[in-house]
């Protein structure tokens, strides 16, 4: 992992400002002479910049991101707790971590932090702008603001502005955290079971109805059930994220999320996707209950030059994490 | 509303005792001389035994439960707070309320206290049992401990046996009650921030994608959004429920919900619903994400005498409480 620190206050779409910035990123494969060829991937939620790490079967030999032929590129978002300035970086006014004191971001100051990496790696044009779920939405923010920036796009599993189902979903997840009565606490490890909590209702929605009942069917008994496979699941999944990932960047982030509308100030959704006129690869998956099958057909029926392909996947929105076989099969091909 | 109260010990399936049962029930038109006309309604998780309070336009002239026709019976659960015998009740041995002591229940527990209800009452036979969500856990249950004893069955949006799914969403609620730390108080309000948050985890399960798609949308804006209408929507049904329930008697019956499995020490699923022989209906929703579709599908084909309507709504769930129309329709009709 490499950090680049910009000593530079940073201006928020808020109005407020940071005072400088760190952004933490991984590099896979080399940029060639004529620099054409680099691939930004836009992480997710709890996701950090080694794609390597979250996105099996993705940066390798013959795969959608062969770091043989692409500089792939991949920065944590800011708000994050993997490198980049968020809650649990020192507030050099305080002296202490920013904790639940952190401003408020959107996903453009998320793409904004990363247009100065770019800038800072001497990356000009940018051959492919990569997203899936809500490093999507960064993507697409990215691809509205400098349409000409791109050859291409692959927008997977996400939209161009937040429905009022996934901002339902984000506030449940802020009512369980809030539920945990240290959250506030100045410790990175306050309201970790409200945490817990909120990862488990994220997982209901990235998982769904069929890949619970594919995976976490229990052994038949006779005898009442003490537990459930499914529960000792969503308890392991909430601690495992508890371990990793702390109360307030989740919140920042997910605050950052509902913001997110494309067309803000710009005339609306379908007029800012009709500006975004290179080939466009739109991915959906058969089972997803976050983005809808339906929803991204619409996506791609407004983008003026995309393509729509759907991966047929048990596993829900977690399908373009789990169906690397099909993604890659339609990526190296399109 | 009418309370019965037995003053006999009531053994639980676990091999424990309740040392007396109260069991709160309402009816809605008159048993008939040959006392054939009696139609039991089984609520779902929070409701109460007043089924005009929860399930509108049914209990009317002209409706499926007709009081001037059928003699409608619907009893509160054991384990709830609408009346009947739950954690809010006082235990006799210490002389305050149970709390988070109350016994663990299943499904059978239920049903074997509205049977003895139903003795009390003088009813023998009954015309229809009726079951919707989580009352059609026990609607299914007792079909399987009586079989003959009913001429015809509506199983609505439900299931044999709880699905990993439904346990992973129970989980998910049990999660959010216990991340607040107030869970375990002698009050009655005790972790209401966390009963608020399992709440809205619920919601999301009964109104899916398209609910709040629909109905959720927020005004067009070109300022930064400082909340959402899903996002107030989530708080408000949380603190609704907080008013009329307790976290005690809402983690006892997701509990026992859990343990719901038609199919326990009878020689499993498709062996006992082959003997519910009397006429079926089993209603699906189009767009339910707990109990989908095509598993409405297949109980209604494991039933020997059964047929299969589907309601077509966008409400998800949460569609057997508003598509009434629809719903009298089936089953006025058949």
């Amino acid at each position: 992992m490499n950090t680049f620190h910009s000593p530079q206050k940073f201006l928020l779409e808020s109005g407020e400002t940071l005072p400088e910035l760190d952004i933490a990123y991984h590099t896979f494969g080399s940029l060639n002479e004529k620099k054409d060829n680099v691939v930004w991937v836009c992480h997710a939620l709890t996701a950090n910049s080694d794609v390597t790490d979250w996105w099996p079967h993705t940066v390798e030999a013959g795969c959608f991101l062969d770091p043989d032929k692409w500089f792939v590129v991949c920065a944590n978002i800011i708000g994050s707790c993997y490198g980049s300035t968020g809650p649990m970086t020192i507030n050099p006014e305080t002296g202490e971590p920013y904790y639940d004191k952190f401003p408020n971001l959107t996903i453009r100051d998320m793409v904004n932090a990363h247009r100065i990496l770019a800038k800072e790696l001497g990356i000009g044009r940018i051959n492919t702008l990569v997203g899936c779920s809500v490093g999507g939405f960064q993507a697409i923010e990215w691809a509205a603001m400098e349409p000409e920036r791109f050859d291409k796009f692959i927008f997977l599993a996400t939209s161009p502005k937040a429905t009022p189902w996934s901002i339902a979903l984000d506030e449940t997840q802020r009512m369980a955290i809030l539920s945990d009565k240290t959250y506030g606490e100045k410790r990175p490890d306050a309201a970790k079971d409200g945490l817990a909590a909120a990862r488990a209702i994220g997982l209901l929605s990235y998982r769904g109805p069929w890949g619970y009942n594919k995976t976490q069917q229990d052994p038949i008994s006779d005898d009442i059930p003490k537990t459930h496979r499914a529960c000792t699941y969503q308890r392991y999944q909430g601690e495992k994220l508890v371990r990793r990932f702390d109360a307030y960047s989740y919140m920042t982030i997910l605050n950052a999320f509902d913001t997110h509308d494309v067309g803000r100030g710009r005339g609306g959704v379908d007029k800012v996707l009709s500006t975004i006129k290179a080939p466009a690869i739109v991915i959906g998956l058969t089972t997803d209950i976050i983005f809808l099958p339906d929803e991204m057909r619409e996506l791609c029926r407004k983008l003026p030059n995309a393509k729509y392909f759907e991966i047929q996947s048990e596993f829900g929105h977690d399908g373009f994490l789990v169906e690397h076989q099909q993604l890659n099969d339609i990526l190296t091909k399109n």
